[in-house]
């Protein structure tokens, strides 16, 4: 697959995506980690304990998908200006595979960069970059929008 | 809109489904809560903390995902016979706008029930019965399976 | 289900939808018609013929997203102001069941009109009003932009 | 991407694929062609003509959806055992740029295959070899049944 290289509009977009990625309470609460950032790429990874799984023993689906829905915003907000943030349109989430396992990656790919509208595809595997599987896949829809907080 | 009434295939299928999600780990974690549950039909609440929240203060979007995602699962469960178990295969979901607000209610509905795949629609509301505002749908495609556990 | 009634940006909204419909090479092709044209909501219906269908008999899964992508069009199109376009930025589609018949009947309803971007749910039915069958559920993501053309 | 090999389930899996695509009327009425058949792999092509464009002369969204939701059934049919057939469950497409041009290519791929669920990408690009243009991504869940027909 030939990646497109994209360029940031922001010098010191690695910051401030990692900046907002470390103020979400209920990924920090999760244990989600922001593991690299590149323009229109970003991996997360989480160590997986007892309380993240379903009744089963497997990886719940929830954990999954916050995983794929924050790791979409991380990497779509590598490629947005400096005052601008992007919120999550809708996405469209596969299981493949029960996920069984100790830690989770996910990586994700901005698809298309856009002022207005961005689209990120994700990866999501098990059991760290040896031996990994893919289990799930994610297309996400992001809206860029002007930043307005405190 | 008029609902089809679904008949059940197990009549002991309320406290089997009540079972299956009172012993998910995450869900307990999260303190998402079963609050009705009928033939294709079920209703989910949470009562949102810091903890569940994004930067901005909104829900994280993780959170509605997790609790679309449990509450299909529930309302297939309804429509299956003792022994099987449903597995999301993927779902849709969409972010209608930011979610303030200290409580979610979230509706599931089968809008077509299968020997060996259902479909269900889910609504997330924010703030309660009296004031409520939609801030999420889903369309999820779940799995019938033979249940393999302990 | 509640439907909250939309203003309509543009006095003109009817015969603005009407027009882009009826110009729309591929959709005359087909033989799809544009029934009904309120604020938010709009009602399209297709005379299946053999060519509509595939190897089995049953209507094409391609005609029905056809008609359900026209018909989100045109439902987003009756609230946009004048000058404005609607573009499909993505869409899932489920289908329920089969499509045997000679006709579809397809409803779209907006479900969170915005200046930018618009959410519309599709609901497609075989066989007219009176015994009529949901075959396919929709959700489809627009943006509104300006129109440029001739 | 490191790409799995998948082994089909029918020596004759190439045959009983191209024999289903040549006798679906929608398909052969819009000009559509199957390109490659392998092994969980399959691309389709069609030659863009007026009546497959839209307003103002882009290619229209449902040519692109049949496109894709045929050549999933085309790819998924690769890796099914003999009198069986598949069926769309549901799919999601993005339309990444508006579609100018004289000529598409789809690819499909297939990314999980299975005994009753099979899940394949769908890339579909304009312009040909040379130059082409990814304009759209799906994701399919196709349904592995019994085939029932003459």
């Amino acid at each position: 697959m030939t990646t497109t290289k994209f360029e940031p509009q922001s010098p010191d977009y690695a910051r401030l995506v990692r900046n907002v990625f470390e103020r979400t309470p209920f990924i920090v609460d999760l244990g989600i980690r922001l593991e690299t950032v590149d323009a229109g790429y970003c991996v997360t990874s989480l160590a997986v304990t007892d309380r993240h799984r379903q009744q089963n023993g497997f990886i719940h689906a929830g954990v999954i998908s916050t995983m794929a829905d924050q790791t979409a915003g991380a990497t779509a907000g590598t490629l947005v200006k400096e005052g601008c943030n992007v919120l999550t349109v809708e996405y469209t989430i596969h299981f493949l595979r029960a996920a069984r396992g100790e830690s989770l990656r996910c990586e994700g790919r901005v698809i298309k960069p856009g002022k207005s509208i961005s689209r990120v595809e994700i990866s999501v595997y098990i059991n760290g970059a040896d031996e990994e599987t893919l289990v799930s896949r994610a297309m996400v829809t992001l809206a860029v929008v002007q930043y307005v907080g405190s």
